[in-house]
């Protein structure tokens, strides 16, 4: 190994040139950047409170003295940093009124409140002020290699506290007390955060693909579903595992099967160049052929990263195609009500050879004895 | 106890009542709810997607097909209830187009993203919106008595965990895995979530107020600082305390002193129609006059219900005054770059009799051996 080989690459001097593209093919001269994870992707400051002005010359991060010293350390010289004393808005203007030819600038219609977008009418009425739409969510969709091993170290927590937490199952426990035991090993593997809240859904809340953890006490013979991640370095792990507690029964395992097929045949069908609704449909029309097809009532999957949905989206409606270098989960599920639900959710870099599966962590139904 | 002592009042028909007089006086025939904590305070929803239409005759909730389970049982009569099988806003439009005489539409300025601004002047071209501020917000400052007792239970659990995560303090344990043990506790405790990522920082790191867990080692010596919450039906708790892992020294008890003179000082003194800013300033004042001014950097607090940070602010530019029923955070703090910080936090409720003190874990350096 070369001894450059443990000095990760800076590709924010690469993301921003690409930014700068977009901005040009979009017809601005200027983008202002809202969404705290993009300034993070373009800049690498994690912080709660900054706006990021880029043109062709100029990147310009405006933050609070709260975030002195964490600025500096993050950003290096990837932005001219600016600590406003009051209102970040307030360095804003004079900070573009020096800067020569901006006239047609860009602003994150996804993520900037009305309250704020009255203020680009009023102080900033002598520029025109253009919404738009997913310029770097765009390129935050393909990841880079820097952003696949931090991916991946997140997997890699998620699964470790996933094996630890499945040793602790037994009946009796409350759903909040075997996210606490996730969580706590989630900690201990070095998780940063936790991307969502846990979901722990078992017996007939885990037909409920949006339940958290509650009160309910594990029963034996129930599905036990949880869908939780880690975070390494900002970047998302998201995974899916149900199991049983004790025996399965024939109906459980029917079920199962059937998820885990559909998840089988997505995981190997998704490459570069199919499109959304495609991928989607390799997993839905399988469940729909065995007779599950209300069943599945969400879509397959979405794109992960620096935030824990983000672009693309595997979804009926979606006829954007896949690329390398995305990275996506595939979780199919079947939910009967009053009976229980099945998810199996896997984390894939999408390569130029297909799939590449990060969540190694057995797809076999476990039994928890 | 009366039999129906335990049966807790329903105060959703009193708020929606407050808020159609506050729609009323601020000119408007109706108000546009998108903030999901407004919802939840006026509808009892706790989903993900929602949309709440609020005029003098009708409360119209659109939520998606993935609640229409939760809704029903968490609402009751408190709405109409719209299931939307698209978009929320498909179903918005002819809701309103068969309510007579509402033109002026109020909307929530702060919680509307300028694409769904942009529907508005599209879409709802019809009605006239009008930019509104803290309707809701300024009746969810009040506590009701039920409010009341779900922060004080989440104090509970946040006192419960606290007291079991101090037992385990030991040098050598990463904050990461202080956080993880935490966060087990308040788990076991019921808590159904965590209202904000939880600050573990020891020695030099206290000093930063807005640092998270991170991998730093415990040392004998260092101060340890500890910011975290528990919720209990949606309420939200936030407690600090900072200790010391072995014996303290002389200047970590100076500091300490004075935090801690500076806490009582201003929970004492905290009263209905007393100005935010008034509050703030007896606790500012003191650490001041100990030769601490500079090192005090942020506000001295904020409330707390269905979020972590609401109205009422205790800060330096508030000139509004406090109320009986207000739940707020008294947290003073001292940060030294380099050497460590300390910051004790608790929650007060305004009664007409002064501040009554919600978290009674003790606020005395406590050295942990």
């Amino acid at each position: 190994m070369r001894a450059d080989a443990e000095v990760p690459a800076d590709f924010r001097p690469r993301r921003l040139a690409a930014l700068r593209d977009a901005i040009g093919r979009a017809d601005l001269d200027g983008l202002l950047v809202t969404a705290l994870p993009n300034i993070r992707y373009l800049t690498g400051f994690s912080g709660s409170s900054a706006l990021l002005f880029v043109t062709a010359r100029e990147c310009v991060l405006f933050t609070d003295f709260r975030y002195e010293t964490q600025v500096g350390d993050e950003v290096g010289g990837a932005a001219t940093v600016r600590i406003e004393p009051t209102s970040l808005w307030t360095g804003l203007w004079p900070a573009i009124v020096g800067m020569a030819g901006v006239e047609r600038i860009g602003f994150e219609s996804a993520h900037l409140m009305h309250r704020d977008f009255a203020r680009l009418l009023e102080q900033g009425s002598r520029w025109q002020w253009r919404p738009a739409i997913e310029l770097v969510e765009t390129l935050r969709a393909v990841k880079d290699p820097g952003e696949v091993a931090a991916i991946e170290r997140a997997v890699q927590m998620a699964q470790t506290a996933l094996e630890h937490t499945l040793k602790e199952l037994v009946p009796g426990l409350t759903e909040t007390a075997v996210a606490g035991r996730l969580e706590r090993h989630l900690r201990e593997t070095g998780s940063e955060a936790f991307p969502f809240p846990s979901i722990v859904a078992s017996g007939p809340r885990s037909a409920l693909p949006h339940a958290r953890a509650a009160d309910r006490l594990l029963a034996k013979g129930d599905l036990v579903l949880l869908d939780f991640g880690a975070v390494a370095d900002g970047y998302c792990s998201d995974i899916t595992r149900t199991v049983v507690l004790g025996s399965a029964s024939a109906e459980q395992r029917e079920v199962y099967d059937i998820v885990l097929e559909a998840n089988i045949r997505a995981s190997g069908a998704v490459r570069a160049g199919m499109l959304g609704m495609a991928a989607d449909a390799v997993a839905r029309d399988y469940i729909a052929a065995c007779g599950y097809g209300e069943a599945f009532g969400h879509s397959l999957g979405h794109g992960i990263g620096l935030e824990v949905h983000e672009s693309p989206r595997l979804a009926r409606t979606v006829d954007a195609p896949l690329a390398t270098g995305m990275v996506v989960t595939i979780e199919p599920g079947i939910y009967r009500p009053d009976w229980g639900g099945v998810r199996i959710e896997d984390d894939v870099l999408i390569t130029d050879a297909g799939a590449r599966v990060l969540t190694g962590f057995p797809r076999q139904l476990l039994e928890i004895a």
